[in-house]
C-alpha cells in the first residue's frame, strides 16, 4: 500500500526524521489497516521509505527504513545488530534498543544483568513482538524477559497495558550491576526505576564524594546516592516521595553493605525548604526530578519548578559544595537548563562552575535529525559563594 | 585606590563576572598605575571587590576577589588550594590554574608529569609572578617550570613575550602520561600542542577503534590518533600542516611502540577532498581544528569553515562510521556547533547520531557566570547513510 506526501511540507522527513503527521499526507492508495506496513512516496512519487501506519495517531506513519526492503524478522535482526555495534558488549547492563534513535520507533529494550525488560508503545511495533522476542532470546539467552508496556500512548494507539513476564520468569526485583554497585530494577516500579542513562554521569561524583555529607533528592531507587556511598561519602540521605522507591533503596543499600545513610519519604520541595529553615547544610546534593513537563504547553511551569528546586538546593549547600543536577524533560533544552541554573545561582549569590557536563550515553543515542531523541541534561556544579563564606 | 562604577551598567559584574570595561567606570579616586590593585565600588558606594587595573586594556579591571582581603602571597595560596580541590590529585598531568575560571584572571598553569608550564597574559598577574612561582614550587616540587607567555594580548597589556625555563630546566619535549599513553609537551610548539582538555574526550573512542582504519586530521601532536592506536586501530593517518607537529607525532608513536600509522604534512581541507576524489574511506575520523574565529566578527566565516571540513570528513566515512569532531572556538556556541554538524549531515545524506558529547574537564571548568570560560565542544558521532550503503 502506498502513501503520497504533500508538496509543501517541512523538510523534517527529508532530513531524516521518521514521523509523518496526518496533515502531511496527500493521499493513500489502498486501505491499510492500523499497524500495517506502507510505502511512502514524496509528491514527485519518489520513494521515501517504509513504515507502519496508525489512523488513531497524529503521528500517522513511523518510518522504519529508507530502503525498499522487506519488513520481517531479518530486518529486525539487522536493526538490532546495528544497534549493538554502537554499544559496549562487555557491559552486562545497557539499553539494547532505544526506539527512534536506533531506527526502531515504538520499542525500548533494556538488559539488566541476566534479564531483559521491554516496552512497546505502538501498534505497528506490537505486531512484530514475537519476531523481536525471538531475536532477543537468541542473541542474549536471557533468564527471563519482562514486558512493562504501560505508557499512556498505548491507549491512543488502540492498545491495552501489558505488564508481566513474557519469556520464562524472574524476581520482582531484578538484580544488575553498574559501576560495581548492585542495583535492582523494580518490575513493580514506575519504569523499573532503573535509569541506565545516568550510569556514567554518576561516575563524575568520584572525585568529590570522599567523607562528604550528601543528599540524594528525588533519589528513586538510589542511583546517585549509592555512587556517593561507593565513593566514600560520610553520610547520604535518600529522599523520595515514593514509599516503594525507598523500600528498594533500603534493600539496595543493605545488599551493598552500605551503612552510612538514612531515608526520608516526602516532598523534596518541602524538605529542602525545611533544611534551609533549620540551617542544615550538605557537601553534595543530587537533584534528579521526574519530568516536570511532558509537552511544550507546560514548559513555563517546568522552568519555574527546576529553578525553584535548584535554588533550594543551592541554599543548603556549603560554600564550594557540589550540586549534581539533572533534567529529563524533553521540552527543556540544554540552553534552557543552563539558563535556569545560572539564574538560580545568581539569586543564591553564587558562582556556578561546571566540573562535568553529562549527557545521554551511547546506548541512549541522540540523533541530531530527530530532535525528540534528546531529553537528558546533567551538570555537576561547584557553587561558590560570591561574597565568601 | 578606589574605583566607582556607573549606575546604569549591565548586571554582568553584579552576577559574578570579573571584567570591568573602561566605559563602566564612573570615576577613580587616586592615580593607580597599570597593574595596581584597586578596590571597586558600585554607584551606591558599596564594595564590589578587588582587582588589578590596566589603562592599556579595554578590560580596565579584572576582579580577583569579592572579599575585602589583601592580595598577597597568602591570597594566591588560598586560590591555588581552592583550584586543587576541584582537581584530581591522583592525576599526574592536569591544568592547575585556568585563569578566570579559577578566579585567577591572566594566568594558566599546566602540570605535565614532573614539569609545569605557565602562561601569563596580563600585567596585573605578571606582578605576582614570583609569589605564584614560589607556591607552585612548594606545592608540586617540579623538576622545572617553563614559561610560555607569547599571546598577542601581552603586547596590548604592555608586556613583552617571555618564553623559556624560569625554574631549573628540562627537555625541549616534556614527557607526560595521559590515559597510559606517553605524550610530549613541545616547549617550541604552539601552546605546547599538549591539549589536556581533550584527554577524557579521547577515551570515547575506546569502544569503536578496534581494527579501524582511522584519520586524525588537524592532529597536532597526535592526541586522538594515539588513543585510536592504543585502542587497537588497524591504521591511523596523522595529518597536520605543521612539520614540527608531525615530528613530535613520529617521536610519540615511536616511544609508545605504535607502528600502524603514517603521517602527512598538508592542508586538511585539500587532503580530505583528494581522498573523496579518490574514493578513499575511513572507519573513524577525528577533526580537531584550531580556532577558526577569534572574535564575533569572524563567526560567519568560522561557521562556514566548520561546516565545510565536517562535510568533507562525512563524505569519506564508511556507512555507520565514526566522526570525532571538535571546536575550540569560543564564539561558536554548543547550539551553533550542533546546527553546523546537522546541516553537514543533511547535505551528506546522513543521520548524525551522537554517541558521546564531551566538554571541558574539571580542570578547565566553565563558570556559567563567565561566558568566556566556555570554548570546547566535542561530539562523537555515528554517521549513517539515510539511503543505506
Amino acid at each position: 500500500m502506498k502513501v503520497y506526501l504533500k508538496k509543501n511540507i517541512k523538510n523534517r522527513v527529508k532530513n531524516g526524521h521518521p514521523w509523518i503527521y496526518e496533515n502531511e499526507i496527500e493521499h493513500i492508495d489502498g486501505t491499510p489497516q492500523n499497524g500495517d506496513i506502507v510505502s511512502v512516496f514524496n509528491h514527485e512519487r519518489r520513494f521515501v521509505g517504509k513504515g507502519y501506519i496508525n489512523f488513531n495517531s497524529k503521528i500517522r506513519i513511523r518510518i522504519l527504513t529508507r530502503l525498499n526492503e522487506e519488513i520481517n524478522k531479518s530486518f529486525f535482526e539487522k536493526r538490532i545488530k546495528e544497534a549493538l555495534l554502537r554499544r559496549n558488549p562487555k557491559e552486562e547492563s545497557f539499553r539494547i534498543i532505544f526506539s527512534e534513535a536506533d531506527n526502531l520507533p515504538g520499542i525500548i529494550a533494556d538488559k539488566f544483568g541476566d534479564y531483559i525488560v521491554i516496552e512497546i508503545n505502538t501498534l505497528g511495533m506490537e505486531k512484530f513482538k514475537n519476531e523481536i522476542l525471538d531475536i532477543l532470546i537468541n542473541t542474549f539467552s536471557p533468564k527471563g524477559i519482562f514486558e512493562k508496556s504501560e505508557s499512556s500512548s498505548r491507549i491512543k494507539e488502540g492498545l491495552q497495558e501489558s505488564v508481566g513476564w513474557i519469556y520464562k520468569s524472574g524476581p520482582e526485583l531484578i538484580p544488575y550491576k553498574v559501576n560495581d554497585i548492585l542495583f535492582f530494577a523494580d518490575t513493580l516500579g514506575q519504569k523499573t526505576g532503573a535509569f541506565l542513562d545516568q550510569r556514567f554521569n554518576a561516575l563524575s561524583l568520584k572525585n568529590y564524594s570522599k567523607d562528604a555529607i550528601c543528599l540524594d533528592a528525588f533519589c528513586y531507587t538510589g542511583n546517585f546516592g549509592m555512587h556517593m556511598l561507593k565513593f566514600g561519602a560520610k553520610h547520604v540521605t535518600f529522599l523520595d516521595y515514593s514509599e516503594r522507591a525507598i523500600e528498594v533503596v533500603n534493600i539496595t543499600a543493605k545488599k551493598n553493605n552500605f551503612k552510612n545513610y538514612d531515608t526520608i519519604i516526602g516532598n523534596a520541595f518541602d524538605i529542602l525548604k525545611s533544611y534551609d529553615n533549620n540551617s542544615k547544610i550538605f557537601d553534595i546534593i543530587s537533584i534528579d526530578p521526574p519530568a516536570f513537563a511532558k509537552n511544550a504547553n507546560s514548559k513555563a511551569n517546568a522552568k519555574r519548578g527546576y529553578k525553584e528546586i535548584n535554588l533550594r538546593a543551592m541554599k543548603i549547600l556549603k560554600n564550594n559544595g557540589i550540586l549534581a543536577t539533572s533534567s529529563c524533560t524533553q521540552v527543556i533544552t540544554e540552553e534552557d537548563f543552563k539558563n535556569i541554573i545560572f539564574s538560580a545561582a545568581v539569586d543564591a549569590g553564587k558562582l556556578a562552575r561546571i566540573l562535568f557536563r553529562g549527557d545521554q550515553p551511547y546506548d541512549h543515542p541522540y540523533v541530531l535529525n530527530i530532535l525528540e531523541t534528546k531529553y537528558l541534561k546533567f551538570l555537576l556544579l561547584q557553587l561558590e559563594n560570591m561574597k565568601g563564606v
